[in-house]
C-alpha cells in the first residue's frame, strides 16, 4: 500500500492551467476598456465603464461559530460557484481579499483551499494589485498630515492626546501596538502616545468597502474624524482639506480586482476589512459589479453568521441599497462537535453525542437568517475526520426539522462537490424573499444594540459601561446616533465571552466602549478586547517560505 | 496681446497620447511572453526571459552641484533619449522610479518635465507597479520578524539597544524619525528605541538596485546586518533564516517596469534609492535589461556629480561589471549664478559677473569625470530667464576650453530640443573611451575615503572623529574593510558645507560614522547631519490634489 503525500494549497493552485485573464474578462462580457490588465492572470475593472443595472440575485455565504482554522467558508464560496458555473448559470464569485499579515504569520492565505480556490493563489496572497498597499499609504498620509498640522503651528488647535486616527501597517507586528512618536527634540515633532493597527483595522479600508462610487469615497473620507480639539469638538479630514489627495491614492486600487476560480469562473475580489472592529465583506464596489455581470454572485462575509451576516445584512445590504436572496450557514461536523463540548485536540474523533449537543449552535444562526425573512440552506462541510454516523446525525435532525441541508466537497472535488448545494440554492432563489432589516436606523443606539443582542445572539439584554454611557451621550449631542452599529464581539461564542459554546442562553453583553467612524458611517461597538494589530507567532510562516531554484514560490499556505 | 497659462507637468503628459505598452514593448523587441502588463500603460519584464548579451552603450547624464529646484537632470535624461529616438538610434531610458513622500510633501515628482517626460505620469509618480511597496513590507516585515524574535525568547541574543535595522514608509513622516516602541507591557513586546526613515533610505531598496539577478538579490539580503547581540557579534538577516521570505515579497517588484517617454521612447523605470546614505541610481537588473535591448542606453544618477556620479562609477558600474561610454554634465544659468554667490530671489536676473564665477564649480565637475577618464559633455538645460548675453559667456567659455557643449531646450521642445546634445553624444561613442576606477575595494578606507575627496571633491584630506576611527577598526575586525565606499555628503557644495559655493579648495573633509551595509556591499560614510525621514512642509503637496468630476486627478506636480 503506498501513500501519496497530498498536495499544499498552493502546489494545486500552481498546477492549475489558468486562462488568460482576456479570456475570463470576455466570457464574463467585461468590454475591454474597461479592463486594466495586471500580469496575465490579474486584471482591474474600471467599474464605471460596466453599463447596466446591478440585477444579478445575491447569495450569501456565512457560517455557524467557527473553529479556530475556520469552517472552510471561501472554499464553499469558490466552490458553490464553480458547481453553479457547472450547471450552465451566469455566475460571479465575489470575495474579500486577504492581507498580508496574516499570510506572512500563521499559515493560511485566504483564497479558499484545494480545489476550490481563486487563482493566481499566491499574486492575491501577496501584494495582489497593491489595493491594500494604497489603503496602508492613504492611512499613513493622513497621519503624517495630522501630526504636521501640529507641528506647523495647529491652527485647528487638535488636541494632540485626543487623536484616534493611527498609523496602519499590513504586518503583524506586536511591537507597535503602543509607541510614542514625535521623540528626539523640537524639530522633530510634537510627543505623544500612538500606536499602530494592521491595515484591514483602518477606517479608510472600511470607506473603501461601503463607498457605492468615486464621488462618494471622497464623501466619506472627508467624513472621518480623526480626533478632537482641546475644547472637545471634532476633528475631521475636511478640516484638514486631504479628502482630495487620500482619493487621489484610492483611485486605482478602487477599481475591482477580476480573477477566476480553479475551474475558470470569474471571480471579483476587492477590499478585506476586519470583521471586529469593521464589517468583514468585500467592497459594494465589486458586489455591485458582480451584479451587472452576472444572474448570480456568490460573496460571504467574516466569522459567524452572530458576526458576518448580521453586517452584511444591516450595514453593507444596507448601504448598498441591496439585499441577498439566498444565504448558506456552513458548518463541519468539527465545529458541531467543539460546540458539543470536546477538546480542540479529540476533534478527529468520532463523537455523536458531542455533535448532537453542539447542534443547537447550528439552530441559532439558522433562526436568526430567518429573522432576516430568509430560509436559510445548510452546507455539511466535508472533513476526512467525518463518520458515517455522525453525518447521518446531521442528515436526519435536517429531514426531522425540514431544514434545506446539502452536503459540501469542494476542497477534494471543486464545482463537483457543490453541486448538491447548487441545486438547493437554485430552489431557493426560485422562491419570492421577504428581506427585512432587523432595525432601523432611526432607532436609539440601545435600541439597535438591544435588538442585535436579544435577535441575532440569543442573549437577554445588554450592559452598558460607564465610559459607553458617556460616550453615547456624546454621539446623541453631535447627532451621529442615526448610524448603523458594528459589533466587535468574540466569533467563538454568540455571546460576548469565548468559553459559551453551542448556543448560550440568558446571558447579557456587556458594551464597554462605542467609537464613531463617520467615514465608514457606522457605530463600532466593543464587547471585549479587540486585537487591532496581531502578533507574530514564535514559528512564522515567513520561515517557510522561500524561492526555489527555478525562482518560484515556496512554502506559501 | 493675450497670455496663455502654461500648461502643467502632468496637463502635458494627460494630454500626450500614449501607445499601448504592447507596442512600445513590440518595437523594442521584448518577447510577448516577458511582458506583464499594468494597465494599458505600464508593464513588469520577466528580465530573465530577455536573451542576449548587455552590450548597449551607457550614456550617464549627471549635473554641477544643483539649486534646491533641480537643473533638469531627469527632463534631460528623456529629452536626450528621444532625440536619439529621432535620430534613428536604438535607444531606451533607464530612470529611478519616484517616491511617494516628496509627491505628497514638496511640489515635484520624478518623471522629468514638460515635453520630455515619462509618462503615465501620474501612475508612475503614485503607486506605479508598487515596488515601492514591497520593498517598504519586506523592510518591515524583517522589523517585526525580529522585534518578534526578541519577544519569543531571543535565542539569538540581540541586543534591543544595537537593533540597527529600522522600519520605513514611503511617506514624509518627521514624527516618526524617533520613537520607543514595544511599550504596554509584557504582552505588547519589548520596549526599546528606534525610529523610521522613508522607504528609498531601506537598505533594501539599496540591496534591490544592485542585485544581478534574483539569487544574488537573496544572497545581498541574507547578509544584512540587522543589530549586534549582547557580545557585540553582528547579527545577520540569515541567522534569523528569513531571507527566502524577503525574497517572495520582493521577486515581482524585482522586474523591471517598461513605460514610454511622451514621444514613445521605451523607458524602464525601476528602483529609486537615496542618493546621500545610498548610491542614488536606478536598478542594475534595468540597466542590464536595457542594455541587452538598446544599442544606447541613456541613464541618470541623482545629485551631482560628486555624489550620483562618482558612486554610478564606484559602486554600480563595479558591481554591475560595465562602464558608461558617455558622460553628460547638465548645468544651468541659474546654477552657475547661485556658485557665483547670487542669492535664490535673484536668479532670474542677468548677472554675468556671478555667472563667470560660478563657472569654477562646472569646471570641477568635468574634471572629475575626467578622472574616470571620460570626456563629459556639458548639457547647457535652458531657463525662460536666461539672456543671450549669459549664453554666449557659457558658449564663449567652452569654445576657449575646447569643451564639448550642447543647449537643451527639451522641456519646450522634447526630443527636438536635445538633437544638438544628442549629436554630440553620438560623435563621443564613436570615440574609444578608456574607463578607470578611481580606487580598488582593497584600498584601506582611509585611502578609498581620501581619493574620493582629493580626485572627486577637489578637497585637501579627511579627518575622521573618534567614533569614525572606532568603527574602522571594528569594520577592519569583521572583514568589512574591502567593500567601496558610498558617500552621504550635501548635495549643494563639492565640500561637506552646504554653504561652500562654486569649487571651494584647501577643505578637509569630517567623516563623523561609518555604516556598513553588508547587503548593499558598500560602507556608507556620514559626513554631516543626513536627513533620512523627511517632514513635510506648511503647505504640503497633498493639499492641492483632488479628483476631478470626470474622476481625473488634478494638482499633481
Amino acid at each position: 500500500m503506498t501513500f501519496t503525500k497530498p498536495l499544499t494549497d498552493l502546489e494545486i493552485a500552481t498546477k492549475a492551467k489558468l486562462k488568460p485573464i482576456t479570456d475570463i474578462a470576455d466570457s464574463a462580457k467585461i468590454p475591454f476598456e474597461a479592463l486594466e490588465q495586471y500580469g496575465k492572470y490579474k486584471a482591474k475593472i474600471d467599474a464605471t465603464k460596466i453599463i447596466g443595472k446591478p440585477t444579478g440575485k445575491v447569495v450569501l455565504v456565512t457560517a455557524t461559530s467557527p473553529t479556530p482554522a475556520g469552517e472552510g467558508k471561501s472554499t464553499v464560496t469558490v466552490g458553490l460557484a464553480d458547481a453553479l458555473n457547472q450547471l450552465k448559470q451566469k455566475v460571479m464569485v465575489a470575495l474579500r481579499e486577504p492581507s498580508l499579515g496574516p499570510v506572512m504569520g500563521i499559515k493560511g492565505g485566504a483564497t479558499g483551499g484545494g480545489y476550490a480556490q481563486v487563482v493566481p493563489m499566491e499574486d492575491i496572497n501577496l501584494h495582489f494589485t497593491g489595493d491594500l498597499h494604497a489603503i496602508t499609504t492613504a492611512n499613513n498620509a493622513l497621519a503624517a498630515l495630522i501630526d504636521n498640522h501640529i507641528y506647523q503651528g495647529n491652527e485647528l488647535k487638535v488636541d494632540p492626546r485626543r487623536i484616534i486616527w493611527k498609523r496602519v501597517l499590513d504586518i503583524n507586528d506586536r511591537a507597535l501596538r503602543k509607541v510614542v512618536l514625535g521623540l528626539g527634540g523640537p524639530v522633530q515633532g510634537v510627543p505623544r502616545e500612538d500606536g499602530f493597527d494592521i491595515t484591514v483595522a483602518s477606517e479608510i479600508m472600511a470607506v473603501f468597502c461601503l463607498a457605492t462610487s468615486l464621488e462618494n469615497l471622497k464623501e466619506r473620507l472627508a467624513n472621518i474624524v480623526i480626533g478632537y480639539t482641546y475644547s472637545k469638538e471634532p476633528v475631521f479630514v475636511r478640516d484638514l482639506g486631504v479628502e482630495g489627495a487620500l482619493t487621489v491614492l484610492l483611485k486605482d486600487a478602487f477599481k475591482p480586482n477580476l480573477v477566476q476560480t480553479i475551474e475558470g469562473t470569474p471571480a471579483l475580489v476587492h477590499g478585506g476589512p476586519f470583521a471586529n472592529i469593521a464589517h468583514g465583506c468585500n467592497s459594494i464596489i465589486a458586489t455591485q459589479t458582480a451584479r451587472k455581470l452576472a444572474d448570480i454572485v456568490v460573496t460571504e462575509a467574516g466569522f459567524g453568521a452572530d458576526l458576518g451576516a448580521e453586517k452584511f445584512m444591516n450595514i453593507k445590504a444596507r448601504q448598498g441599497s441591496f439585499a441577498p436572496s439566498a444565504v448558506v450557514v456552513v458548518t463541519t461536523i468539527r465545529a458541531l462537535k467543539m460546540h458539543g463540548g470536546v477538546e480542540k485536540s479529540a476533534l478527529s474523533t468520532e463523537n455523536v453525542v458531542a455533535l448532537k449537543k453542539g447542534i443547537p449552535n447550528l439552530e441559532k444562526h439558522l433562526d436568526t437568517i430567518r429573522n432576516f425573512g430568509i430560509e436559510p440552506i445548510v452546507a455539511l462541510n466535508r472533513f476526512i475526520t467525518d463518520t458515517e454516523q455522525e453525518i447521518d446525525v446531521i442528515l436526519n435532525w435536517a429531514k426531522d426539522n425540514n431544514i434545506r441541508i446539502a452536503r459540501t466537497n469542494v476542497w477534494e472535488e471543486g464545482g463537483k462537490g457543490g453541486l448538491e448545494l447548487a441545486r438547493q440554492v437554485l430552489e431557493v432563489l426560485e422562491q419570492p424573499q421577504q428581506f427585512t432589516s432587523l432595525y432601523e436606523v432611526s432607532n436609539t443606539i440601545e435600541q439597535k444594540i438591544t435588538t442585535i443582542v436579544q435577535k441575532v445572539y440569543g442573549g437577554e439584554g445588554v450592559q452598558f459601561t460607564e465610559q459607553a454611557k458617556k460616550q453615547i451621550a456624546q454621539i446623541k449631542k453631535f447627532g451621529w446616533d442615526v448610524l448603523p452599529i458594528c459589533m466587535a464581539k468574540t466569533q467563538y461564542s454568540l455571546s460576548d465571552q469565548p468559553h459559551l459554546l453551542g448556543r448560550p442562553e440568558g446571558f447579557t453583553i456587556t458594551v464597554r466602549e462605542i467609537i464613531p467612524k463617520l467615514g465608514a458611517g457606522f457605530l463600532v461597538c466593543l464587547t471585549g478586547e479587540i486585537m487591532t494589530m496581531p502578533g507574530l507567532p514564535k514559528e512564522p510562516a515567513a520561515l517557510a517560505m522561500d524561492i526555489n531554484k527555478n525562482g518560484e514560490t515556496i512554502g506559501l499556505f
